[in-house]
């Protein structure tokens, strides 16, 4: 816990007010959107487990100072974008400095030539829809939480949108970042579409948590903004059926914008106010922009009617994008200071991915191991690839009270997460490790890679005072993980 | 260099006839395809700076144990896969011990439901596709070299071949893949589409050119094997309106699975045979077993039409196809023993990227750089992104002897890097930087970037025993950079 002399000494270092210790501000910013964090705060006191300090930079050379700060002070630092994140990457450990990035969240430039936009890392994923919209551009990433996230934190997460069959994820968008390395060196890597000038040090701060450094500006990739989204739906007796449509849509290079999957009860959970019945429904959507529409519609039909599908109609299709970010609130409803469904409940998703070949038994081991524990279980596929797709889990525990759900949530977890690995998935596809699944990292990477990653890491951050305890599992147990 | 007991030891650390001291295989394996090492391979006397010796792995288990060895003694080690690279990045020092990965060369198995495809990774990219197309299926990564180079030389050198407007760059492709860090562990990376479990360690692999580690296992990515391609080509007046041609068919999501346009001096170069008179040319190839070709098509078309381009025919497609490989031959007529061109000739290719904006100026600013050097300087785009494209020079530098044309050679890199980072570019865009560039790399990725490498290499590699001198340029004088 720094002293109030070394703080007083960090706002020195600052431009006025760009230091906060009201307790307020600090309650604010001292967890994520992790339900973990939900279920804590509701039962915390004020003042218990408080950062001392949030920090707010306005420029590269304000992060660069603070974590000058840190590390001659031996200060922990948890950088913070949104605070959407759901898996604990941004938990303030007792006496660290939260780096509030959110008021450096300008759009810098717009180059309408190259498409590209150069933004400050704190700047919300819907504010900078808006400006590029105004040029008819789009990133087109539109991760559930854009309302609330920042570029930073996209890709501090390693973030995936809902428009990634069309537009790909963060790691295909991030074309230069300035950051600031744990040390308080500065990097500038410049903006080009691919260099061969050795491993790509900005794919080594995507995902990486805060724990490599803090990004404070990026160059990202645009396109045009869709002129609208037509939609087609299908229905299928399996969810197996579904994942083969998927896989055929993909191999067959049909180019939606959007492309989604769900298993039954999801699909009742979406799309039952619109009269979904029972089965399995799929949805697709294009741009109309895209050169040949109607024909990639067609192509998707065939595909669908190869795999004993039969034609929704565009119901479906409007009516998830109409409400594609309802849950966000009813979320916050579930698990925050509303509690809409009384103590004891915890609502979670768990995102993996793997193999078309592995798919169909990765999903029944997952929903097997989560049910054991849930009392509600639904499931849809929302991003594909040529080689695979995620597996999107929603689950609802009930339990007598928070403690107990707590526990049963956790052991869901646990035994999950050991499912996904057993079944060759990666235990996550765009929500990141944060302090939730740390504990699982040796089993997801292997021990070399957990080795790789710990010496990278004690490499660029000797003095440990970036985040410790998010991603990479700590070797002492000061920061230990949640599972 | 290690001692006659020390490479005894080694080789009984390794299955029977892995080890060898023959001055031939030495001397074959001393070098790469750089014109440097052509122009001091003809000079040289056998015997001078040659390896130690010469390691065939079978397995990742073998790797592990040279790397092991080479901790033990402080040897260096120098990974190598088809050795047609060309910057020196698997140029062998004098006593280091070259890992010859080519005997790893077996498809371990093909995936056809999830069409991935597990490779050891010293096979060779004409076998690989071979296999793959019996099954209707190809990985879609044709570098120029595919007949000589590896998947693990792929992965080292960050390559991108030349349908990466359809199937992307390795970066794209790669799935998993399974390492021998240079301590000597073991990292086994599972395949899956994507992960958000931390930065991609597998990206750090990728352009590494044996530094942090030696790949010894990939898991690729495939897709399926196009049916026919058919090409268009369009004629423009100058280079920047067949830029802009280009970036229209990006920005329009045309879906080629090759496009390229050539400046006046490199149309003639590429078409002069088939009739090719004046002005720059473009050529754009879809595969037949895309939805909508013909749409497609007419898109590329109305595009040309709009930056007043017109239309070539088909002839300049299928002759650049069928020929598209010709000049790997040509190049080492004219730089290896049978010196087509006579001593004293020079030839090479710089191939940079940069946003569209930069691109006209970064183009000019280079070929004048090459220009006041060489004789000829030639240029294409081949690698099309939606925010620029590279440029790919080819320049003849004609001078009295080889030592005069040596000189000449370095000061053009020097002048024509420069010029590229003064334009914003990067000095590379998929042939890495080797020992030719690595003088660069500061500049390239500036101080903060280059000490963030830095501090990596030796976090990975203690030693300093995996390849010296190539991509980061060392602190000492011992392996300096060839510019």
């Amino acid at each position: 816990v720094p002293s109030t002399s070394a703080l007083a000494a960090l706002a020195e270092r600052l431009p006025p007010g760009a230091l906060t210790t009201d307790p307020e501000d600090l309650l604010e910013r001292s967890t994520d959107w992790s339900p973990l964090a939900f279920l804590r705060g509701l039962r915390a006191e004020p003042g218990e487990e408080l950062p001392a300090a949030v920090a707010f930079p306005s420029s590269t050379e304000d992060v660069a100072a603070v974590l000058a700060w840190a590390n001659e002070t031996g200060s922990v630092v948890v950088p913070r974008g949104g605070g959407s994140g759901v898996c604990g990457g941004a938990e303030a450990s007792t006496g660290s400095v939260v780096l509030d990035l959110t008021r450096m969240d300008r759009v810098l430039n717009v180059d309408e030539e190259s498409r590209v936009v150069h933004v400050e890392a704190g700047v919300r994923g819907d504010r900078l829809e808006a400006t590029l919209a105004e040029r008819g551009l789009t990133v087109g990433h539109y991760p559930q939480s854009i309302a609330l996230s920042t570029v930073g934190g996209w890709i501090a997460a390693s973030s995936a949108g809902q428009a990634s069959a069309g537009c790909g994820s963060i790691e295909d968008l991030v074309l230069g970042v300035t950051a600031v390395l744990p040390g308080g060196s500065i990097i500038r890597l410049r903006p080009v579409p691919r260099s061969a000038a050795g491993p790509d040090l900005r794919r080594l701060l995507i995902g990486s948590e805060g724990r490599f450094g803090v990004v404070t500006q990026a160059f990202l990739s645009c396109t045009s903004l869709p002129g609208a989204y037509v939609w087609d739906a299908f229905g299928f007796d399996t969810f197996d059926l579904c994942m083969a449509w998927m896989r055929a849509v993909v191999a067959a290079r049909i180019g939606p914008a959007v492309v989604r999957a769900y298993d039954e009860v999801d699909s009742t959970l979406a799309f039952g106010t619109i009269g979904h019945t029972g089965g399995c429904a799929a949805i697709i959507g294009f741009d109309t922009n895209l050169p040949a529409v109607d024909e990639r519609r067609r192509a998707a039909a065939e595909a669908a009617r190869e795999t004993d599908g039969k034609a929704l109609g565009p119901s479906y299709g409007t009516h998830w994008w109409d409400h594609r970010n309802d849950s966000v609130d009813l979320y916050r409803r579930i698990m925050g200071a509303e509690r809409a469904f009384g103590s004891g409940v915890v609502v979670d998703t768990m995102e993996v991915a793997g193999l078309w070949r592995d798919l169909p038994e990765l999903y029944r081991a997952v929903r097997g191991a989560l049910s054991r524990r849930a009392d509600a279980v639904s499931c849809h596929l929302s991003h594909a690839y040529p080689s695979g797709s995620s597996l999107y889990f929603t689950f609802l525990i009930r339990a007598s009270d928070d403690h107990e759900a707590e526990r049963t949530y956790l052991a869901a977890w646990k035994e999950a997460v050991r499912a996904c690995h057993a079944g060759g998935g990666t235990m996550t596809h765009h929500h990141g490790v944060g302090r939730l699944k740390a504990g699982f990292l040796r089993e997801e990477l292997g021990d070399g890679g957990l080795e790789m990653l710990r010496a990278i890491g004690e490499a660029l951050d000797p003095a440990g005072i970036l985040n410790p305890g998010a991603l990479i599992p700590s070797r002492s147990d000061r920061h230990p993980p949640l599972v």
